[in-house]
């Protein structure tokens, strides 16, 4: 059942511990079959260098496992919110990768400072808000979920442009065309991440890109006018 | 003679360098029966590459030699104090890694800021008080399990809800339920006291995560009601 | 053609991963035949560990391509007018290497702190300003290294003795006497970058260097007087 | 001539890029042989891969290069004075290791902030003035020698107990009873310059250890009651 998913599922997850982004099993990758409606994720807690495709869950948009010997990632709830709501999306990663996880942990969004940020994500990448002691209380995973979209709803910014979310106090998300691009854009913020807190501590006023440069950079690589790479020729 | 006890011990130490914790022979890691009252523990200024199972020296709780052609780590006085005090731990490790130590020598405790601290750490990870002089003179390694008793006792930390402590003007000590998770315990201390650091430069003030958010992360992964990973099921 | 270039600028290429300087495909070098007046530069969006020599593209002077199957770099328009403004610089490298360009995000130039530095670059490395939404609007590319160009004549720099530049809100470029000495001069100002960030962080004042030890450090190695290294026996 | 120091220079020498603390050819270290008041040193600008034991230059006190084909290192005369003036002495190295590099751009010292500092260096690692117009005039590399003497002889400092050096405005200079011994102070200098520089942003008060605690771990390790290691046993 989705073996081909499977297997990219799991070479996804794979590349979690190669690019550095996660210190044992902190960190879980996910992609959907949006026609058959099901999800297909890492099991809970296992070892990266012991993790076949066969051990990848199949669950339903209900979080029911539909296929699979292990119990699926404790952080599913927040994965089927995120298919749920943001409907073009078919492949999520959660890390606690270090830089993008400090500005999560301090509750401040990363600034688009400059045009590695303009190139993947069209604006600042937000942090939600705290989460408050009822929504911890009470499926505090899907409630996780809960507080990304209205984050991105009430910042009135489409996911499909800035394909990434800080979760205050916790850590981020990112997602993407599929699973491998969801962790390629995760690689992108810690790296963003990075240069940002570095440019933030040389200088912290003024640190914004103007919106004509943010446009640029964006639209050269997205969209119907996009001339980067080899795609247009 | 704890034949056994010496390899996971000796595979432990061996952890140290591969996690980044460790340069040159600055580090130790014990392990010790309980039945027997005997402690296993990496002799004292050797190098890691060249250690074997036969060379980790037993020592009594009175922390006479039992059985080893070496010397036990400078620190076996240390290890002692906390096997006595701390009734079920049963590993410690001892390393100067450089983000815990950049807190221990600023004399300033981990915070925590986030659910990778929840996850492992329920409550701020304390940094003792200085050594005075009296304390430097006389039994100098054993008066630093003292200290470090003494801090738990007084800001009434749990050492199995903490298993981590930062020596002011020194380095951190971890603990666990084994050698290999007193080892387990010291790279999260290490990942977790890089990331505090960054978000705190972004942010000084309000740093700390909600108590609901730390007792859900940490009760999610331990004791009666845990659900993360595959033990559950 | 020019395929003794072509394979100069691949291994060019390939040195950027070796040295750390650029994640996925960010980055690009370039180098020139100043007699034909043809540049080499590689293509643009392809994975590095699967570029190949014949994969190079060969424009001229004017951005047309005169060989290659694949489209140049987008940034091809910056590298020629460089080519054409710095009349003896003979390679081009174009990456968003992380300290470099915290720098340029935070529109702050790398003061000469050290003789690192002046070994190497003999002044500041200076920041240009932001471009205009008129500059990012037409030919954005060629206004880049038009802003690049104007900022060497209003500081009065020599390009020869201040291989590198930050392009604010961006990235650096560096250029050299062929393309390995380029990606080389990129390899240094990533340390120099490094190093004094931290410098200014534990010292914002009174940073930098005396121009007699510029003086001393930088003719040490350049001009007629040069006595580093073996090339003056 | 002198095959045994040149093979120990030669290792010695192979040592910094394998710690990570050079960048290309940017370090040098030398040996002497005391009783026939001979220095074997590094030649100049050479690439580490491709050095070999017969590179190694040998010089006298007065500088007059006594054996090799190469040119020694433009660092020679700096060396030559610190091994006439701190007799003990039988190793030097020179780096631009980024931490240590730091400090010194920094015009800062670094403190004694903890006991993996006290356990190598007794004290303070001193920056020394800025070098003068007429210092840098005239013999450069000599008065780099002669300034580091100058801030020992000022500041009372023996350097056999802290064997380390920040030349301002450049790098670091370590020395030892070895060639390799040097080279393991250079490391231990870098990772106690990357913990310091974090301890002193997290709290730039009162970083310094005690005399007591500096006293206690100097000498576990140094001179006639050291019980550190497997020696006294």
């Amino acid at each position: 059942m989705l073996e081909a998913l499977k297997q990219e599922v799991l070479e996804a997850n794979l590349m979690l511990p190669k690019y550095g982004l996660v210190v044992f099993t902190w960190g879980n990758v996910s992609g959907i079959d949006r026609e058959k409606g099901l999800i297909v994720i890492k099991p809970s807690g296992v070892e990266y260098d012991q993790m076949k495709a066969s051990d990848m869950v199949v669950v339903d948009l209900n979080g029911k496992v539909v296929e699979g010997d292990l119990n699926p990632s404790s952080d599913t709830p927040t994965h089927i919110v995120l298919y749920k709501e943001f409907s073009d999306i078919k492949g999520i990663v959660h890390t606690h990768s270090p830089w993008a996880t400090s500005f999560a942990q301090a509750g401040v969004s990363i600034p688009a400072a400059g045009t590695t940020h303009g190139d993947y994500f069209y604006g600042n990448i937000p942090v939600t808000s705290r989460m408050t002691k009822e929504e911890i209380a009470t499926d505090y995973e899907k409630q996780t979920g809960d507080v990304i979209v209205r984050t991105f709803r009430k910042e009135n910014i489409n996911p499909n442009d800035v394909p990434a979310v800080l979760v205050n106090d916790h850590a981020p998300f990112t997602w993407g065309t599929d699973p491998k691009n969801a962790v390629h854009n995760s690689v992108v913020l810690e790296e963003v991440a990075k240069m940002t807190y570095h440019s933030l501590q040389l200088n912290p006023h003024n640190i914004e890109m103007s919106q004509d440069l943010l446009d640029k950079h964006f639209k050269r690589k997205h969209g119907a006018n996009a001339y980067y790479g080899q795609k247009t020729k």
